[in-house]
């Protein structure tokens, strides 16, 4: 039974990003600087300059074109330990998942010795981070709600989350107008990882009640959002904000299903960024998820987005066997979808097969 | 704009009580004792018995015939102080609303000066309280997941409790087990509150898409349970758990409406307790929320409850005007309901009407 751990506050609403300064002045410290991530998007942009930044401040832009790598976090640290800025008020991360990860990855690490790879798995950590202000700047991967901050291991290849409780927020501010400058493709792929990893859930052998109820008022989210004319009008980004942090409460209590091993597999095999191999993923789910499948479909159509095909359409037999293992090595979602015998389902035949269908 | 607090950890799942000696074994403090609030209707029950009570402790039997009144809480800290336990690990409050908001206003009044009366209002309290767990044994007041306490002051009449993030639950252990044991009437009139404060929002001015979709997943579950046939199913008493912590977070983002202040004005000057003076005022709200008035009649009449008639029908003109009194000072979620000028829509004579018509 899980002893789940939520945000500690939240502000949700248009131009609630004003409410930084203040909330930043309300907190106790002994420091007097901060440390800011910040989606290299926004550089020289309308939000930056929103943003409360003192000359004391440390500022780092944050690429994407990478998802997250530990020596990424751990050469973060390094820096903040050589200018002597290791103790912050307060970590503030403003962007999507990456940067979102980045600021839990590195909170973290302030404040335990060794490398961010020493804490990727299930409760290692051992202190809690720097306190930390979350503000997503895109609408769907729940990072802002969730016990994790996923990062990929150059070395050894292992994508793994620091997943603890420490890892969640201390404070979320929801600001609607962050959306709206997201292009749409962007906006649909990573709005439909909501979606995807709950009708995951919703599908699963290990549910509750209180994980259903997330999930389900998610799920109704993104169908007002995407079933609609203009899936990024004011009041569908509002919406689509409120399911991303539902979506990621309904995490916390469920788990996902075959979709999720599969686009992981994409993601360490061939460096697909994660939304979008969620959403290339699901169009060869017809067989395990076929109501949702034809829903997904359905919602791209209505907004006019097109999934890319065929990227693992021709690869060499070493390709597959990678991916084979990329994907069947996520043992605990796809006995949650398939149940214990999910290795008897999904052979090495049958796994590529499916990557070949995408 | 408000910054909203959620609880920090909750579990939920049938059985879940036995995990509270573990939570309380991680918790780290320099006391010994712990402190419990129980709602009397335990006393010597199965339930009873399953709580990890050692010989250090301090057991209170919280009676629920009167909703809790100011100097309750202040007698509680005065014997805990007389016994010099007055710094407990932790409070731990089992049972419905009354009990679940006893051990919320002690654990703050033990670690900050004066009385209960003297943090009857908004943001008041000054320090954090006593860590505390709350255990409800009844759903859908929301008291496991709101920022208030409710107390009566006798000296004044005032009902107001400590609005405060201070008043939140640390832990929450949500067992749908220990709702099978409540009387049907009482069950209903209850969730019910849940679904009154959920169509009291979402029928308001002052609304926002987070409070939204917390209210309409409550209130779906709402229907699920209560157009069922048996409202205290297994399956039926998770969900109504599930609504009532829904519930009390849709609250902490948005207002109630015209129900909550006609109940106040019974429970202030009849006595009426909070949740069944809900269901007799939703009897009398046809004209303010025609929908919701079909739909909650259709739930009490599936449910064969029957809903007390007549309980201000014929009072005196004094009695009268201090129900008007009782009611019209709740400006707030009047204004929220009806707009600035209520106090044109709902005059004395209109009040009266409305009361006579309960």
């Amino acid at each position: 039974m899980k002893n789940s751990k939520n945000v500690q506050k939240y502000m949700f609403g248009n131009g609630s990003i004003n409410n930084l300064k203040q909330i930043l002045n309300d907190k106790e410290s002994n420091s007097n600087y901060l440390i800011y991530y910040i989606d290299e998007y926004f550089k020289n942009s309308e939000l930056f300059y929103k943003i409360p930044i003192t000359t004391n401040d440390e500022v780092f832009f944050v690429q994407t074109k990478d998802e997250p790598k530990t020596n990424f976090i751990n050469d973060f640290r390094d820096i903040l330990i050589s200018k002597n800025k290791n103790n912050p008020t307060a970590i503030i991360a403003i962007g999507g998942g990456s940067t979102l990860d980045t600021g839990k990855a590195v909170a973290n690490l302030l404040t335990n010795s060794g490398n961010a790879e020493d804490y990727q798995g299930w409760d290692l950590v051992k202190n809690p981070g720097i306190y930390k202000i979350g503000i997503p700047t895109i609408s769907g991967t729940g990072a802002e709600a969730s016990r994790t901050c996923v990062m990929t291991n150059p070395k050894n290849g292992l994508k793994l989350g620091m997943n603890s409780d420490y890892t969640i927020y201390d404070q979320l501010i929801l600001d609607p107008d962050l959306t709206k400058t997201v292009p749409r493709e962007q906006y649909f792929y990573t709005g439909m990882d909501t979606y995807i990893h709950c009708i995951e859930s919703l599908n699963g052998r290990y549910r509750n009640a209180i994980g259903d109820a997330f999930s389900k008022q998610a799920i109704a989210l993104c169908r007002e959002v995407f079933l609609s004319e203009d899936m990024m009008s004011d009041e569908n980004r509002e919406k689509l904000m409120v399911a991303s942090y539902l979506g990621g409460c309904a995490i916390a209590n469920s788990f996902v299903g075959v979709v999720h091993p599969f686009s992981a597999g994409l993601s360490v095999v061939l460096d697909t960024h994660h939304c979008i191999g969620n959403c290339i993923t699901m169009n060869a789910m017809e067989e395990f998820y076929p109501k949702e499948f034809e829903e997904f479909n359905l919602m791209a159509q209505k907004q006019g987005i097109k999934i890319p095909k065929g990227i693992a359409s021709n690869l060499d037999e070493e390709t597959y066997q990678k991916l084979f293992n990329s994907t069947i090595i996520h043992e605990k979602p796809l006995s949650n979808a398939l149940g214990d015998n999910f290795k008897e389902i999904l052979s090495y035949d049958k796994v590529k097969e499916i990557f070949k269908r995408m």
